[in-house]
């Protein structure tokens, strides 16, 4: 008497990736419905079921589908968009504006798509995805017939989905209602990361996860930066900080973990976080070396992902799993950890457990889902293969097979790919939309890339808009009787302060671009000497000298002014100026009336290079007429302080310098 | 008019990986006899030249073949033999034994041809060799097509292919003036490393490869261990050390270069050597980060090999370029180094000068010779491209795209794969051939792992075979009455020592198997106490005892002994023991007459665990009569020392302890 079943695959290496590492050859493995029956030796399967439709696996190997435990899938579109930048360049310059301007369901769903299509072909059946507008990174998922815990973004920030985390927080909410019985998909929620997200939206973000029961998916030490800031923000790194705004209320899958310590380990092995590993994203933001090898000897379920497709630059597994074994050994010296098995492990059950799906996939075992692959290893890449020890099989999938050896995919029950074709995807199609888009975006950077003004605003730069202003500037050789006339009766000083300027100049290759000045104000205390305070400024000044008067005053439309809030580096990487001018200077600086009028008073000394003393006369205008009055005024004002109108120099410090020292480009 | 050419391809994104980093798209590339015509513009190359042959690229990437810088081809054969093991137990313990046993002109033959098949798939069109047998290794290959630096070894140890470094300095020089003018291989001499050589062979070889303006290729600093020892044995590092022994007379090919500092590099600039990098060799035995941004600043020529496929398992160069880039970026931090366009560099042009090809290959240049590949990037996994950026194409080449992509490969002008079809190669015979080789190996490495003493042989173990000796062992309380009886006339004290004895003992599954003894001897200095010398040796145990006699008399049947020239860590992760039990004591010993007999008596304290005081009298014996004759004088001379025979223990020391502490077993 046979059981009948619908489903019987034999002649297979069969590696059940459980927690015995049980391995049949040849071995057999009996399904039904969605699900696996039997798992064994071929000729007991065999002798106990009777199938509706029998595979004979000519020899290769069936394992459970691969675990991409941390992905992006939309990103694909924009995989190789920017590469080879610093972290902050690549996400705040490039990927963050395209986001702004491209990312719609539609964007979404053919992102999705074409991940599917690389994801099956590389034998993966189940991801956890985070991203925006994910209903529809769901649906286009659940259409390929792929499985996947799909986790709604939340960030304290406007997203592409959401003006406020209050309406992505809905979005989720509604999210997680409509799929939480979906047999392909688990909704999850994705509070993006700690730093960027209140802590209100930690605690509720967590609330919501904990109320329906599915996973929180968030990034967590990801660079040194972050831990850095964290420690300098809220006196403690990033674990003891989400575990005070009870994150651990819900089932947290952990990206990346690269910078945490012994204690924070324990902590999240003590609630029960999965972590999950993206070395080759890692490596190629220079992010550092995640602590893979004590993770595991903790007891963390540490499974691996790719991360998104824009800085990987693709979704291959294989690669990731090898990556992971050699890395983790050559990051703790010792070529004994990370074992091939170890490895295997953790693309599989490992990363099912790290994403909370541990009861349903992960290995082959009776009553799991029917979530398999065929990985063809007699290629001659492959070969030979020792039997010596059995265990050898696991080496040449991690270090020696590769993804384009994965023949067939099954999920729930459902071949997704057999003998490499596809049966739920339209390669060609996927393919011209993509380019399509490719094009649009090519098209919106192309434009961007040619305006330093669109690149400022693209990084939010631009907070205060145009404005025109007079000014004078009269070369002086003593200050003192500059500073003895400032005390004369006539002007009423409103206010007095003192700073250090350094002030950096990118330059253009077309001046119509004007020039972005990155400038350093250190607030000098004139008590003590001491510097009270810093700021930071950038500036894009434009090129247009709108009218030149008399005695060389100056009516000259400027600038977009904004708090410079990355460092000199970004700005330089970011705008790529063909030249660069540092300039120095004491300013002291007094806001003034003079004969009811609003004056600023700048007494300046050019330290680097060394040009001497400057007075300069400025002050904001709104109208031709108002800036012709004002320019007599300075006139008066030049002579009244003692400096002669006749010493005015109409360049600005920059061309002033620029006159001196012929330019050299930038090196690259 | 036209000018009339073999072969003209078009319609390809041509790189062209000149210095210059051309690129035409449309592009196109004139070939005629072995070399390149002409590369430009399709519509110019079209206007200018008729072919005898056309071919459309269809839009795919045309560059000039992949360099492997640095690779033992017939290693393919023991792929997947030994993984995750350290370098010295991979090495000495499966490596050299195996090699010792199978390589064979044939042997090196199918391993060239399986690596053959694997470099044209991946596009790899010259790799630089280095093993033995070389001969073979380069008819292998000129009958593939492929080309390459094949490099003969000589080393200061017997090789499978010469007892001497004469005899393997001689086939070289054979080797190098048979194949000096062959159109695809350049033959060259291989010294190991430094520390595989002595200054003898490094100053003969480079007079060699000098001699006849040929390459020479070898290991530098792949291991700290290395360095230590070169600093420790001659006061320098590596570098200088050859360089002192005048290595650099030749053109070098340093493979690794992982441990050399700034002079090191500079030194290497200086001379004209290339460097090989080798990423995941290095990864996976976790001998370190190879400095490569500072020494491609530094102006070096550095290419990237797989090394052998036994240690990384696979010859896929496209694997090899990507981590080279990512890792680059990860061990600098800085995620702006080696971007795409010099990684993909470092697997051609410069890969080509690294290996003192640069005159003839690594580029697509008029007059260089016809060795170029068509990469399909217009799969789904490579898409979208963007153009915005012509370089964009590197990232997508060096980030997302497969070996697999590589469909055709051209060398010298002739077609060793279209449209991933090989010409000159059978896959399934060589399949087949590989099995029966892995079949062999399986077998032979099945009989030694199934004794210890073939283990113990192996690695070159086993310098003293079987003896015989009786022994009696008595528990004394308290040492101080033999001490002085040991002053009394009958005995006449040949020599006295004292030491501390650190014993480690690995124990097998099956007792036939005896037992491994690794021993440490700290030899006191009974006027001071302070440590004199330290010794280690080797020691199987067999575990046959061949006779009782009257008090606990033994006659034992021993020992392989060796001294221990490897690390306690290296012989228990080469001999895999499921348990290891350690024992210390204090032992004073001395070589006595008694009765004109030589005896050796041991005075133990065991103190690890603390089993108190015994008495041990020994002797050597060649016969049962004379061990008879001898266990009646050792009964005597007990008693003559004032200890009782009726105390006598018949177990050994390791006996009494497992009786003692029931055995855990290791843990792995």
């Amino acid at each position: 008497m046979t059981i009948e079943c619908d489903l019987l695959l034999t002649n297979a290496i069969v590696l059940t990736m459980d927690k015995a590492f049980r391995l049949y050859e040849p071995g057999a493995v009996a399904g039904q419905g969605d699900s696996i029956l039997a798992v064994g030796p071929e000729e007991a399967l065999k002798s106990q079921f009777t199938a509706v439709s029998n595979l004979d696996c000519g020899g290769k190997v069936l394992m459970p589908g691969l675990v991409n435990a941390h992905t992006h899938v939309p990103m694909t579109l924009m995989r190789g968009l920017a590469d080879d930048l610093r972290l902050d360049v690549w996400l705040l310059g490039y990927m963050m504006p395209v986001e702004r301007e491209f990312v719609s369901p539609e964007f979404v769903r053919l992102g999705t798509q074409i991940a599917c299509v690389e994801l099956i072909r590389s034998g993966v059946t189940c991801f956890a995805d985070m991203y925006y507008f994910e209903e529809h990174v769901a649906r286009a998922t659940a259409e390929a017939g792929l499985r996947a815990v799909c986790s709604q973004t939340v960030l304290k920030f406007s997203a592409p989905d959401a003006q406020s985390f209050e309406e992505s927080l809905a979005a989720a909410r509604e999210f997680i209602q409509k799929w939480k019985n979906h047999p392909l998909i688990v909704p999850s929620v994705a509070p993006h990361a700690p730093y960027t997200c209140t802590p209100e939206i930690l605690r509720q973000t967590a609330a919501l996860a904990a109320e329906y029961d599915v996973p929180l998916h968030t990034h967590i030490a990801e660079t040194a930066l972050e831990v850095e800031n964290m420690r300098a923000e809220n006196g403690m790194p990033v674990v003891p900080y989400i575990k005070k705004h009870q994150l651990f209320d819900a089932k947290v899958i952990a990206a990346h973990c690269v910078h945490i310590d012994e204690g924070e380990m324990h902590t999240l092995y003590h609630n029960q976080a999965g972590v999950a590993h993206n070395p080759s994203s890692n490596l190629k933001l220079a992010s550092g070396f995640a602590p893979v090898a004590r993770m595991l000897e903790i007891g963390l379920n540490v499974g691996i992902g790719t991360d998104g497709s824009a800085s990987n630059n693709d979704l291959d597994m294989f690669e990731e799993v090898r990556l992971a074994a050699i890395l983790g050994k050559g990051a703790s010296g010792d070529p004994t950890a990370i074992p091939a098995q170890t490895a295997l492990a953790m693309a599989t059950r490992l990363g099912a457990q790290a994403i909370h799906m541990g009861h349903l996939i992960g290995s082959l075992e009776p009553g799991k889902r029917a979530d398999l692959i065929l990985i063809d290893t007699n290629r001659l890449h492959n070969a030979p293969r020792f039997r010596r020890d059995p265990d050898g099989v696991y080496a040449q999938i991690i270090y020696a097979a590769k993804s384009t050896d994965v023949t067939d995919v099954m999920v729930n029950g459902k071949w997704l790919m057999r003998q490499q074709k596809l049966t739920t995807l339209q390669e060609e199609e996927l393919l011209r939309q993509a380019d399509e888009y490719a094009r649009r975006m090519d098209a919106f950077l192309i434009q961007r890339e040619q305006s330093v003004l669109a690149k400022l605003i693209a990084i939010g730069g631009a907070l205060e808009g145009e404005s025109f202003e007079v000014q004078a500037k009269v070369r002086i050789s003593d200050p003192a009787p500059i500073l003895a006339a400032l005390l004369k009766p006539d002007l009423e000083i409103q206010y007095h302060r003192h700073y250090h300027e350094y002030d950096t100049y990118f330059l253009f290759p077309e001046a119509e671009q004007g020039t972005v000045r990155y400038r350093e104000d250190e607030f000098i205390d004139d008590g003590g000497g001491e510097i009270s305070n810093v700021r930071y400024r950038l500036t894009l000044i434009g090129p247009t000298r709108e009218h030149q008067f008399p005695s060389d005053i100056l009516l000259s439309r400027s600038r977009f002014l904004a708090p410079a809030t990355h460092s000199l580096r970004f700005y330089r990487e970011y705008f790529k100026p063909v030249a660069e001018i540092a300039i120095d200077k004491d300013r002291r600086r007094w806001k003034v009336a003079y004969k009811n009028t609003e004056f600023y008073i700048n007494l300046d000394h050019l330290n680097k290079p060394e040009l001497g003393y400057f007075l300069e006369v400025k002050s904001r205008t709104w109208s031709r007429r108002d800036a012709e009055y004002k320019a007599t005024l300075m006139d008066e004002l030049i002579r009244y302080l003692g400096a002669s109108p006749e010493s005015a120099v109409s360049e600005d410090y920059l061309e002033m310098v620029l006159n001196d020292n012929p330019l050299q480009p930038l090196e690259r």
